[in-house]
């Protein structure tokens, strides 16, 4: 049986390269979808579209996306026998709302097992899942409904930034599943990359919203079964930009993915669709 | 008076968002341009076709590119007031070589210069420029071209994967200039991302070469005058593949831009090209 998410990211195929999907309610902040979940849309129309799972797919944003339909228009740039690029637009309503290229493939790269490896780096400590943080209160009505569908639990101290208490580091860490607990795929972790809260919203600084203007993920394995342990950083908040690192570790303490985004840091706070209230 | 970068990667307007170029010899290692030169050649195409420096641009790459003539064929994806948004594919013989898409636009989102700021990191600890290494050496006749046209200087102890004493560690840090010391602008940058050795090297793993399939740069900062400091680090050698993260730093002590390849760790060292020797 699908999963939830499966449902709402699922694209049927119209031939010649072009899928229609719907941007579901219940998977936006304030309105418009996460931009993650797009991303995840379109990633799996491209692999799809070209027979293999994503390895390396960078989003840029063009709109805000508001639910109801949406087309994906994918073009193969280049088949090769292990690897496949490919470019794809989301469009809603004659509008193009992001731009995709990525480069699609299995994890067969070291299919012994015994190439070169060399891991500096381990996940998250984080006490037990059960022990971590909903990163919403039942009474929060404003809360943005994309916390409904997953099962995020924040590491303690890291919702601080909901409390008015916010760390002082621009680092949120913790659990990830699906609500009705859906295995993640490679096409999920495209969505996880960008699915946990701001971590610049932990330092303080009056940054009410990050408007994503690209976000690139690197798939590095295949999740094994269980919640995956995540870490989102911000190491370099200037000019106005700043970039969001984020690892996903799965159950074997396996780095599954990696990813970046740069975002804006808007000054105007009035303008402000999403502020996190506490 | 053009430095000798901005010659080898300029790009003549041929109307229509077509751009010609010429793969210069001497930008090459054992015959094949580097990657972050073609991305250059890619990004100077789409800045002028949209009228903005780069901020975050992606090249993924699908066949090394031999010296010779090749057309860059630029497409606006979206042409909004501060940001523009391109999708670039160099070609050479008729065959696609790269395709890339940037997001454009000045580095004036904070123009005041007093909006949210917090920097985590700083820039990597280097002896003065005079007391670090070259990384080849007068009789190294197989040394790769590039290096005669950049000032180049290791961190001492970085070179040691040239000597037979790696370091054990997946970085190598140092300073980064042209030898004929033309400014470095943004676009200059998207060279820089991929201009030192690979950081795996040093190792000592079995890694002849480090084919890129991705590369993605955000621009982050207008370098000031003199030498760059760089950091070129991997954290996940696994599973047949690798990313490669760099910082540069400008003498303004300023993160002038950050970059984020995954590349492939062959194990066949005997179809290698480039094997370090030492």
């Amino acid at each position: 049986m699908k999963g939830e998410f499966d449902l709402a990211t699922a694209v049927r195929d119209l031939g010649g390269g072009s899928y229609s999907a719907t941007v579901t309610h219940g998977w936006d902040i304030g309105g418009n979808a996460n931009g993650g979940f797009l991303m995840a849309i379109c990633g799996r129309a491209m692999a799809d579209h070209v027979g293999r799972p994503p390895l390396t797919v960078t989003a840029h944003f063009l709109a805000p996306a508001p639910s109801g339909p949406g087309t994906v228009d994918v073009e193969t740039v280049r088949d090769g026998r292990r690897l496949a690029t490919a470019n794809a637009t989301l469009r809603q309503d004659g509008r193009d709302v992001m731009r995709v290229l990525g480069t699609f493939g299995h994890q067969t790269f070291d299919q012994q097992g015994d190439g070169p490896t060399l891991v500096t780096g381990a996940p998250p400590e984080l006490p037990p899942f059960d022990d971590c943080v909903i990163p919403r209160s039942p009474s929060d009505d404003f809360a943005p409904a994309l916390f409904d569908r997953l099962a995020v639990r924040l590491r303690p101290g890291d919702e601080g930034f909901r409390l008015g208490v916010p760390t002082g580091r621009a680092e949120i860490a913790g659990w990830f599943a699906f609500s009705d607990t859906q295995p993640i795929d490679a096409v999920a972790l495209l969505f996880v990359a960008d699915a946990f809260p701001p971590p610049v919203f932990n330092t303080g600084l009056p940054v009410g919203w990050v408007p994503t203007l690209e976000l690139t993920v690197h798939v590095r394995g295949v999740p094994s079964p269980g919640p995956l342990r995540c870490v989102y950083r911000s190491r370099f908040i200037q000019g106005g930009l700043l970039e969001e690192d984020a690892e996903m570790w799965d159950s074997r303490d396996v780095l599954v993915a990696q990813s970046r985004q740069l975002a804006l840091t808007p000054r105007d706070v009035t303008s402000d669709p999403v502020t996190p209230r506490g």
